[in-house]
Formats: C-alpha cells, sequence, structure tokens
C-alpha cells in the first residue's frame, strides 16, 4: 500500500520529508558509522541533536535564556502528578479548569498531592467549550493555574490564554504544541507530548522559566523533580535518544516552513476546509464543539445514525482516509489535522464529505 | 563512513538485521500506509506488535500466564522510586544490595519512600565485586531483596542468583537482560533499561509476577502504579510505540539465534576473546572486577598511565573501534559487548589490544 492520509489523534503523522531524512540515515546517522538508535546520549553527535532541539523550539517559539526546553518520558500523564509534585506548595491551592477527561485526570492526580480546585468545568456540557475569560474567577492562593490548551478528544482549544497576573500559567499544550505562535509572556509552565504535532510517542516536552522551575522540593524522586532535568540539560539519565532527535528534525522542518504564524496560517486554513462542509450541511453533520471554542487540531463531529458513523469510517477507509473514528470515551467521528497533515489530505476529506453527504442525506 | 564497532555501554549496537528491517518499513509499516512513528497505540497493527513483543520475551524466558511483561517510560533510574512506592510496605524494610553507583541510587530513592537497609556493599573494594551468596543475610521484616545484576559502570555480574525464600526478589537487568537463561523461578519482579541489549533509549522492560503487581497502593500517582500498567497491557497511556517495536523486533531476533542459552554461550566466548587478553598482560591490562565477578557485557580495565589510556582510545576509534572509554565517574577503559556485538567485533578489539600493549609495553 502507498501512503495514506492518517487522521489519527496521535501517534500521528509526521512529515514526508523528516520521515524520509531519518529513514536515510537510519544505519548511520550524520557519518558517525551508528544508528542513531545505537548512539550514547553522552555521544557529541547527540549532544548536537540535543542542544539542537532544544534552540530550534525556542527559536520557533521566541524565547530568551530565561527559559529552557527539557525533553522527558513517561508521557504528558506522568506530568499530571509532575506538575503538583513541584510546584503545589504547602498552604497554596492548585487551580484547574475541566475542559476535558485529561483535564480531570490532571485534577486527580493533583489531589492526590494536594489541594487542587476546579474553577470551571464544561463537564456537564460533554466538554463542548473552553471557559471566556471572564468565567475564570482565580483565588489568591491558587499557586498556579493549569489548562489543557487543545482539548484531543473533545475538539475545542483555547484561542485566547487568561492572564493571570501574579499566578503562574501553566499548560498542557499535548496537541497544539507548535502549531501556531504562543503569547509565552503569559506562562510559566509548558508541557505536551510529542506524539500529535513534533514527534513520536514517548517523548513530552516541557518549555519553562528557569526560575519557576529553581529551588522547588529537593526531596522529589529525582526523576521527578523538574529542576534535576533542567541542570543536567534533560541527561540526567539515557533520554528517548530517537524521539528527541525526531523532534529536533520537525523543528527544523517547521523553521523551513516559515515558522510558527505561517503554520498557522495553513492549520486554520485546513480546518476550515472541513468545518465548512459541517457549516453547511447542519442537518446532517453536527459539529460537536461550540463554534468560538472549535479545534483547528481535531474536528469532531457526529452523523445522524452510529450506522451511519460505521459506514462513513468504513468508506473512509477504504478511500486512503484513515483513522476517523472518535474517542472510545465519546463515539461521532473525529479528524485530526495537526501540523504534518497535508493540505491536500484535508481537501481529500472533505470532498469524501460532501459526497458522503449526497449519497446518504 | 561505514559502519564501525561501537562498543559503548548504551545505548548500544542493535542487530544489524533490525535495523535493516526498520529501515525497509520507516515508511510503510506492515502495508498500513503509515510510519510506525505516526502509528496510533490504539490501532490493530500496533497491537499486535505490543502483543508479540510480550509474548516473544516470555517464551524466551520460559514464562507462563503468571508472569506479565510491561513497556514503560521514564528509564530504569524511575523504576529505582517506582519499586519502594509500590512494594516497600508499612512496617517492612527494602533490602538493597550495593554493587555499583545504580545500586546507591536505588537506595537513594528507596529512603525518600520508606525503610531501606544496605545489606552488603562493595563501595570500598571501588564495586570490584558483587557478593557471594553467603554474604547477604536478609532480616526477617524486608519487604524484598533488590539487586543490580549486572554493573555497567564496574563491569560485575551475578552468575548466580540468592534464594530468598519468601522474601521476594527483585533485580534491575537493565545490562544483562535477555544475554542469557535467567532462574526466574526466584525472582517476583526484573526490570530493564531496554537500551542495552533489547532496544533504544525510552522504554523500560518489567518482567513481572502478576500476583506480587497486583492490589498494591491504590492512591499512588496513576502513571507510577504498575497494576494500572499490567491492567492496561502497557496502553493506559501513549506508550514508547517505536522503542516497543524495536525491542520486539529485537525478541524475534533472539528466537532466530536460538535463544538464550545460544546468546549465553555466545557472550561467553565474545567476552573470553577479550579477558583473555587482560589475563594475558596482567602487568599492562589492568582487569578491573575480581575474576568471579567479571560480567560477560561489560569488560573494564584500566592502564599503567593515563596517557596510554587517552592513546588507546585515540587509536582505537581511529580503527573503527568506538565508544571504549570508561564511564566519567571511574575513568580507564570499558568495552561493552551486548547481545548485538558480533564476534568479529571482539575478535578485532582482542587484535588491536595484542598490537597496542606490544606497541607500548
Amino acid at each position: 500500500m502507498s501512503r495514506i492520509f492518517n487522521f489519527s489523534a496521535g501517534p500521528a503523522m509526521l512529515p514526508l520529508e523528516v520521515l524520509e531524512e531519518v529513514q536515510r540515515e537510519l544505519l548511520d546517522c550524520q557519518k558517525s558509522g551508528m544508528s542513531i538508535l545505537e548512539m550514547s546520549h553522552r555521544a557529541p553527535v547527540y549532544d548536537k541533536v540535543n542542544a539542537e532541539a532544544e534552540a530550534d523550539i525556542k527559536e520557533l517559539l521566541g524565547l530568551n535564556e530565561d527559559w529552557c526546553v527539557l525533553f522527558l518520558g513517561g508521557g504528558a500523564s506522568l506530568q499530571f502528578s509532575m506538575v503538583p509534585m513541584n510546584f503545589l506548595t504547602e498552604g497554596k491551592i492548585g487551580a484547574y479548569v475541566d475542559t476535558s477527561s485529561f483535564s480531570a485526570k490532571a485534577v486527580k492526580e493533583a489531589e492526590k498531592v494536594g489541594a487542587a480546585v476546579t474553577l470551571f468545568s464544561s463537564k456537564e456540557q460533554k466538554y463542548n467549550r473552553v471557559p471566556r475569560l471572564d468565567e475564570i474567577k482565580l483565588p489568591a492562593n491558587a499557586a498556579y493555574l493549569h489548562i489543557t490548551g487543545n482539548n484531543t478528544i473533545e475538539g475545542t482549544e483555547y484561542h485566547n490564554y487568561p492572564d493571570t497576573g501574579k499566578i503562574p500559567l501553566i499548560a498542557d499544550l499535548s496537541s497544539d504544541i507548535l502549531s501556531k505562535p504562543i503569547p509565552t509572556e503569559k506562562f510559566s509552565f509548558i508541557y505536551a507530548g510529542a506524539q500529535k504535532n513534533i514527534g513520536p510517542g514517548g517523548v513530552v516536552v516541557v518549555i519553562a522559566r528557569k526560575d519557576f522551575v529553581k529551588g522547588r522540593n529537593k526531596n522529589l524522586p529525582t526523576m521527578l523533580n523538574y529542576e534535576v532535568h533542567m541542570d543536567n540539560k534533560s541527561l540526567y539519565n539515557t533520554p528517548p535518544v530517537f524521539g528527541v532527535y525526531i523532534v529536533g528534525l520537525v523543528a527544523k522542518w517547521l523553521k523551513k516552513q516559515g515558522g510558527l504564524a505561517v503554520m498557522q496560517e495553513r492549520n486554520i486554513s485546513k480546518a476550515k476546509l472541513i468545518y465548512d462542509v459541517i457549516d453547511k450541511h447542519l442537518d446532517f453533520y453536527r459539529g460537536f464543539a461550540e463554534k468560538d471554542s472549535r479545534s483547528y487540531m481535531n474536528i469532531t463531529f457526529g452523523l445522524p445514525s452510529e450506522e451511519l458513523e460505521a459506514k462513513f469510517v468504513l468508506e473512509a477507509t477504504a478511500g486512503g482516509l484513515d483513522g476517523l473514528k472518535g474517542h472510545r470515551s465519546v463515539g461521532g467521528l473525529r479528524a485530526s489535522v495537526y501540523n504534518a497533515m497535508p493540505r491536500a489530505g484535508c481537501e481529500k476529506l472533505a470532498e469524501f464529505m460532501e459526497n458522503f453527504y449526497l449519497a446518504n442525506r
């Protein structure tokens, strides 16, 4: 089979040019005589890979020396625990916005560590929106505010971020990281599983203000202490070498595309192709997210019946459009159109949706 | 440059056949139309990869349905904390054998969780040996005994394992996992970073008795609870997909070689080529480990001066023998000769050592 359009929510498509480069040098990385898969994390070639990946991500986001970029294992789910372990100080409260089942998991893990409060939840509306900024009322004793920037399962996304003043803003940007420029001046700490926009499964990117990470709980398990990873430039122990290498190649690819403003424009225009079909046939395609909260990464919708949804998935897959089934917890359909999804994939899906509507309305 | 012999301690060489297969299907894995790097961990192709990797490792070790095999992120260093968090029960004590700087790290992490005791330490002899079995006196209130099966930095290895009776035996086998048959009936729990004998960095293999893992501390952070990973067959969250895929290919390669008894014979004979040169020129090559404790995976030795050691590394590297510098914490020289190091690599190193001796004695 030739390569297909993969609308999976993650792990997800990677740029073909990146995959081709990985393939080309898989037996001999940068003339080292060995595969990147075999390379010591203390080797000069890997040192360069690690340093360039950090530098390129900082360049893409316009970050200065006050920031560090870390590459960790364990997945974003481990961050749900590491964030309160590191930042939920005695006498303070972790403040959360609950916009998805992943946000709810983050709250649950924080409650195991200390005091946590949910300031806003769209759970009763099945998480069909993120809050308006005026709906978030921060308590004065908040250790931080934690938000989920893009909600993969539900297909919602923040298009503006709250001003939290002196209270640090922490965000899980797993599913929209590097898909658009971010007003980083509002944030203290960002984390993201790489497997949607910037790499394979098994590596988490942390983007943090150094002074926010510094001098925290010294008695934490070493591997759960961000400061250890910061002080060791992600090389305290063997990192997910291959994952970091791919993230680095994707960062270079993003720079070559013109950076995050270009990606944002491209991503909005790709998503619009699909949202336009949904909006044209409102009686048939039922967009899940409220319009103001729509994600440009994950487009969620339903059809009039589960039978039609099954038929949709079957016929789309046969046509080379894969991964369109919604998350098992919510059902329906979902098209994930991250950075690496070519515009041609979205065009093909939009065309398929139009034809499917005509044949099944 | 063509491929070299890489004696790095890890990440380390992988079988060339495995790398060639990875390269071949890097753009289109098992006719799925996508790279394994892009594949959802919920996709049927990956389900099969995950299940076969587990089944093949169990087959290699001769394990029945009482055992599970898990694939986790975070590195073996995270296991140093997860082991006591899961198994160091109230009123009991974690018993440790200290045979390396990694063993010492395991003790340090246990002490953050509860009570830990070091039953034996070879630290004063710079960790040049593992204990004789009669040197380990287990306290009756031990929650478990933790050993480090092979000590990568120091080049020592257990060739027999203690009988701990009713007290569970836990082992970090990061650097000799699947290099030889293991009397698994003695063990309750084994963990290993994959990046030496069985895969790339970023994936940890856990091999555990199901009844040992079951029903432990329910209030642990979810991602640090082994039972969660067991109940979800390593798919609670996005696993290090690509790493597991490689581990699976290596397991199949090991089966094709004839299994662990064949690998053991081959590994002993490979290591002997190098130890023989050391023993022949005792005045020049100074083997670090006591003979009974010598590792078949990591061969550590020194030369009469640091200048000679630097010259050795320089000339070896120029001759296509890479990664021979000892760990930065101990200096000297180290040849790591894991499963995937071809016999030809050891022959070439032995020949180089003989010539280097003649030229520099």
